[in-house]
């Protein structure tokens, strides 16, 4: 960049209510604060007076400015859509029926084969551009819908297309081990030596993973499965992460844990070894409370243990078309503090600064010097409107990496 | 109008799935549908071919067209918020606290009573804003926070004034008997005096009200006051309706059905004998099911017991900042079918013919000829999905009394 080139990612912030989350706890609020930067990058965060003004310059007028929100745990690139068996299931038809019409994990599985890349890549797009309008600036996808070295190589690749339509930054999980394709069914250990040696050395030669996950459950892989899986990925050097004791306790905290894991996700059942497990291993607690609702579960995750031994808690949509059909973060936020009891402060550091950790991104979720200028300056006064208001609220103007969105 | 005016208020819709519920069961869907209008009024429901094109010609390109969505019970006009009380509640703090620190519905009178005539409308316009975003062409709003004679009669004015900026079509409601004001402690029936004697006649004069509601509940009124006000409006022609048994079985409901009421809200812990009496009034239950989960209530609404005895279900927002913050009636519909086991087509005729006949309304809620042109053009492809997708989903088009809103 020359001196005769304006710098579109400098700006500067003034007047905003400018909430931080630079320390371990609250908010860090700045009233009358402001927040500046330049090449996407923060450059200054205090006091409006004092603040260099440079690039666009907003007067927020009072209005909250946050670190722009991450979501950790989505699968919203998949074909097709399951309002049929919702409606199916609501009308009292039996899992027979709705088996038979086509329903569950299967026919996403079928949907996603069958879709082509731009198919798929525009129903992503839709679902992505939701999140953003309600402030999400970086968000992570899984694969899992394809489970095949094929599909799943291509569910990767419009993942990462994504962000070049969308302006998100998108990190994107490996999930072959999410269900056991049709063509291996009675045969899980034989697609789990598919997925170890054949679809996780693809993914990692092509580079399009950043991590890798799987469904750890009765009714997906068993712990020794998931083992598999994981020395699979450490040998590559690919993080693991890991859907873990949604349905029943099976130890998958305490496993993904073992393998210094980012995240175990999910979380309802997991119990007080499991969680002591991930403090040692400092693997951040993903709360999906969105599933939870869908699923009319009662088994809360283990929350007060995790508070208590300092477990970092994450906040995610599991944006997904089965069980967890949410387009917005910000609900994802309500429910945490209505479903879970999580505080507002809590739930907005888990879709900030927790979030952004268990991707193992650290230069993001805080608002200081140094961090990607990813900024939401919303139409509230305080952070707890956030979680407060159901719907609605949404964002007066993001900015990803210093660029407005709108 | 002459005829060298172009009718703004014709139009056409082409090559749409459009969702009648012109009968009493059914979506009654016509793929490659059709609906025109003229005058504001629907003239046209059919085959795509044969179609009148005058006005506004819109090919739908196979997207789903609707009755304009109905919000049959709001309290959006109100001063203030409760974000606060909310993180309070959050962080344990008692309710002593909560009650020391202004919280409560005290608080919401405070703010609205202190709002100036201006602040309130600009406040009420952004939520009916939102509400709008999602569809909704019609609403209702409850007074109830004034809870004095000029209080009162501002925020009815106000509501009443609305229509006029967002286009939507606005009920107002009087809700004077909401809460005990701060003036009257210890002298509930004193204060119903000043609503049957003052305030009802009052607001029959200036005709801001076209119905009257009470809050009839242990922490309310008892059912002897709430049926002096019912005889109060009763005899000034005013259509009542009930928040009835939403916390207890007060026998709300029958006593609602006893005055041939519109509705019986909420409605939680109804008893049998309190839905047969609205079956045998013709009294619509509405249910809101976001101040259920805002309040984590666990008693279901009978509504088994509904369907069986034909009473009409309608499903609204509640949106209210202490027990309903939610500003998305596509919200209440998702959280209608999960938490509430309605099926989707129960969820979307509660917020259309049964919501319009919960206001008394006998124009709208339904496509065919006749009708207010109220319309919703979604990006979907089925009504299943409206209920489904939890956020998201805004309209592609909204037209009210044949008018575009963007
Ligand atoms: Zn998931
Ligand atoms: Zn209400």
């Amino acid at each position: 960049m020359t001196d005769s080139t304006p710098d579109l990612h400098s700006g500067c912030v003034l007047n905003a209510r400018v909430c931080r989350l630079d320390q371990a706890q609250g908010y860090g609020m700045i009233e009358s604060g402001a927040v500046a930067w330049s090449q996407g990058k923060i450059t200054y965060v205090g006091d409006s007076d004092s603040a260099p003004r440079h690039g666009q310059v907003i007067d927020a007028g009072g209005a909250l400015l946050t670190p722009g929100l991450i979501d950790c745990h989505t699968h919203l690139v998949f074909g097709g859509d399951r309002a049929n068996e919702f409606e199916m299931r609501l009308q009292g038809r039996s899992y027979q029926d709705i088996a038979a019409a086509g329903g569950g994990i299967a026919s996403t599985v079928r949907a996603t084969r069958e879709a082509d890349d731009h198919a798929l890549l525009l129903s992503a797009e839709k679902r992505a551009r939701q999140l953003l309008a309600d402030g999400v600036t970086t968000l992570e996808v899984k694969s899992g819908y394809g489970l095949s070295e094929q599909d799943e190589l291509r569910m990767l690749r419009v993942a990462r297309e994504l962000g070049a339509l969308t302006g998100q930054d998108v990190c994107t999980t490996f999930l072959g081990a999410h269900a056991l394709p049709p063509e291996y069914v009675g045969r899980a250990d034989d697609y789990i030596d598919l997925v170890c040696h054949e679809m996780l050395p693809a993914v990692a030669v092509s580079g399009v993973a950043d991590a890798v996950d799987a469904f750890c459950e009765t009714v997906g892989f068993s712990l020794a499965q998931t083992r598999r899986v994981f020395e699979a990925a450490r040998r590559l050097g690919l993080p693991v992460k890991l859907h873990a004791d949604q349905l029943s306790d099976g130890g998958g905290a305490g496993l993904v844990a073992e393998f210094k894991g980012l995240s175990a996700d999910h979380i309802e059942y997991t119990s007080e070894q499991g969680v002591q497990a991930m403090a040692g291993a400092g693997t951040v607690g993903v709360l999906l409370p969105a599933a939870f609702y869908a699923l009319r579960e009662t088994q809360l995750p283990p929350i007060q243990r995790m508070r208590e031994l300092g477990v970092p808690m994450a906040v995610a949509t599991d944006l997904n078309p089965g069980t967890s059909p949410i387009t917005s973060l910000r609900l994802a936020l309500s429910m945490a503090c209505t479903l879970f009891r999580l505080t507002p402060e809590e739930a907005l550091r888990g879709t900030t600064v927790n979030a952004a950790r268990a991707l193992g991104l650290a230069d993001r979720g805080q608002l200081k010097p140094g961090m990607r200028a990813d900024l939401v300056l919303w139409d509230a006064e305080q952070p707890a409107e956030l979680s407060y208001w159901i719907g609605g609220l949404p964002p007066r103007q993001v900015w990803i990496g210093g660029g407005s969105t709108h």
